[in-house]
């Protein structure tokens, strides 16, 4: 059980707070991705001095290493990675479909290859609620399937229908568990007819907040946008909203002006890890040699370590050496922005003002000085 | 110009402090090693938590990349690295004989090729000092030849005679930089009478501190001990002395005990990158399986971010799992764990205890659990 408080609304945007056992979640709010137990390149009171109110760990990951059962062992994954705050678990669904090898789909679940060591290895709707709960995860993701798009109407129908039996599996296995949460996941492609289907059939079945699956798979954000409006309009009113795998700081203001609550994306960390920055002015490669002598701070208004007391030419150096400085720093930086940026958009809904809020930032954003 | 102030000594060790202009270094002091302008893995207010006073940089690295001209219009390696307590850079000279190619020594100085790009370069006395004066190194090192170990008698008299001119030549080109400290560097092998004559020659010259050479490189702990004691006598009791490079905890013991007072090495830092922790019990291996499920942090009464909040069982996944944490962990630990030991050699000095403090400290880092 959650406990869902709306304190503004601004069109169909809306701005407040998800209540859970380990603490409040200002919505709309941005969940590093924790993969295996680490926001990578960050100590967990970094990712905290970010801004952020939860994270989100992968079950696929953690089942596979250290092990789901070893980290009941030791605690459950909070204590484990020494993170006191909410955690969201994807159902390792998603990862199943992208990272692992021989694959095999029936009724009752998936068997797949880890990725790891190539071990057999299965996942169910009731397997992957019972690793979510041995996690001690505050919102447990149902498992569904993920197909690749594009896929043609009948395709994502048949699956989606998979996907909503196993939905129901997963909500009576996650039974009642006194202050965790468990969220449905909306599939259906980009088509609105499945979408609403989708979001009905859950809505049948009862859950604590509703994902939006199947998105930022390539389907280009005009289509992401239009299925989010599709979607949006059949979900209740009173529970959380989450586009997963979410995306581009544009992609974030298009979803949270259409009702979006939650969002994740590993955007950030990567690109972190790989010399990009986000600012409000575009992204910068700090692989670029024209960094090289530029004694300006990333931005000179962000709070972040990165842009109090080192220069566009450190991080340029560091980048250009591999050193780990350079992920950290850029990393630091970046989900500093990401979570500036939700602060922003709370502010603006709380105002009134999301509309002048999006056009300011829309404009800024697009004069990137890389050309993103 | 450098302020050496002895406050106690125990046997022929000493403690006390060495007042720079941008700091005081408590002695014995251990450096952490800032290669690239980054103690790799580490932000520099966490090298600063770990109790350091002083980092090493290199001077090869720096001068290859970003370049030295570069740090200086940047406003010198301080505010580069946003590190704003002393700092001690080597001459480049050990590098370029363990790290670049096609090295051709001659009286006037060294040319080789660059490790990153092939490209050639030229480093001589003059030039060593000269990149050191525009990183702005608070304690510059003089250029000299660093022959590989075994050698002969005959063929380390070569290399130290030509390793005292340049020495000269290298004291002349500092001149006299306000606030900033000039080492000579005692050569000789491990050959008492080289070593004599190396220090002798030093003096007659004479230099803000003297740093002692070409140990640590193969020959052995009781053979580097030997040397040292064959040494120091030779050195003024009024200047800091710096063994370069070294090294295990056991070696900068006994190095203590024979009256040196600085260190530096890559080895907490490096080992930490490599899934090893140093311990009052010896090192630990992180990477063992017996540590999988072990819920003990490293050791309970360390005050380093590993050891608040991180099991031994979560520093094994990360380093299987080769996350970026792990190294920052077990770095910010070894480090921790090195000026820890410093800590406590000053204490058993001032308390003229150090005997005891060695003992136990033999007795107990002897035990290692993982076999060292």
């Amino acid at each position: 059980m959650t406990s869902l408080v709306i304190s503004a609304t601004d069109g169909t945007a809306r701005m407040g707070e998800l209540r859970l056992r380990r603490g409040t979640v200002r919505l709309p709010a941005f969940m590093p991705v924790g993969t295996a137990a680490t926001v990578k390149g960050m100590l967990p009171e970094q990712v905290r001095e970010s801004g952020a109110d939860i994270l989100l760990g992968n079950t696929y990951h953690l089942m596979l290493r250290p092990g789901a059962e070893r980290i009941q062992r030791l605690g459950g994954l909070h204590k484990f990675m020494d993170w006191p705050l909410p955690v969201l678990t994807d159902s390792g669904g998603f990862q199943v479909m992208s990272l692992s090898s021989l694959r095999k789909i029936t009724e009752e679940g998936v068997e797949f290859r880890s990725h790891i060591d190539g071990a057999a290895e299965f996942l169910s709707p009731e397997r992957a609620m019972e690793i979510q709960r041995q996690l001690g995860s505050d919102i447990q993701m149902v498992l569904d399937e993920c197909p690749a798009l594009p896929a043609s109407h009948e395709r994502i129908e048949q699956s989606l229908a998979l996907s909503m039996r196993w939905a129901a599996r997963s909500r009576a296995a996650f039974g009642e568990q006194d202050g965790h949460a468990c969220f449905g996941i909306v599939q259906g492609g980009i088509f609105a007819d499945l979408r609403r289907n989708s979001a009905q059939a859950l809505r049948e079945i009862g859950f604590d907040g509703y994902a939006i699956g199947g998105l930022a798979v390539g389907e280009g954000q005009a289509a992401m946008l239009e299925t989010l409006e599709a979607t949006i309009p059949h979900l209740p009113a009173d529970r959380p909203r989450y586009l997963m795998g979410v995306g581009k700081p544009d992609d974030i203001v298009g979803a949270v002006e259409r009702g979006v609550d939650m969002f994740d994306c590993v955007l950030p960390t990567r690109s972190g890890r790989n010399g990009q920055a986000f600012t409000w002015h575009g992204p910068l490669n700090l692989k670029n040699a024209r960094h090289a002598e530029d004694a300006r701070p990333l931005d000179p208004d962000c709070r972040c370590r990165a842009c109090r007391g080192f220069s566009r030419a450190y991080l340029h150096h560091v980048v250009k050496a591999n050193e780990i400085i350079a992920a950290m720093l850029l990393t630091a930086h970046n989900l500093t922005f990401y979570q500036d940026l939700m602060a922003g958009l709370r502010q603006a809904i709380a105002d009134g003002a999301l509309g002048a809020f999006a056009a300011q930032f829309r404009a800024d954003y697009g004069a990137a000085e890389d050309g993103g």
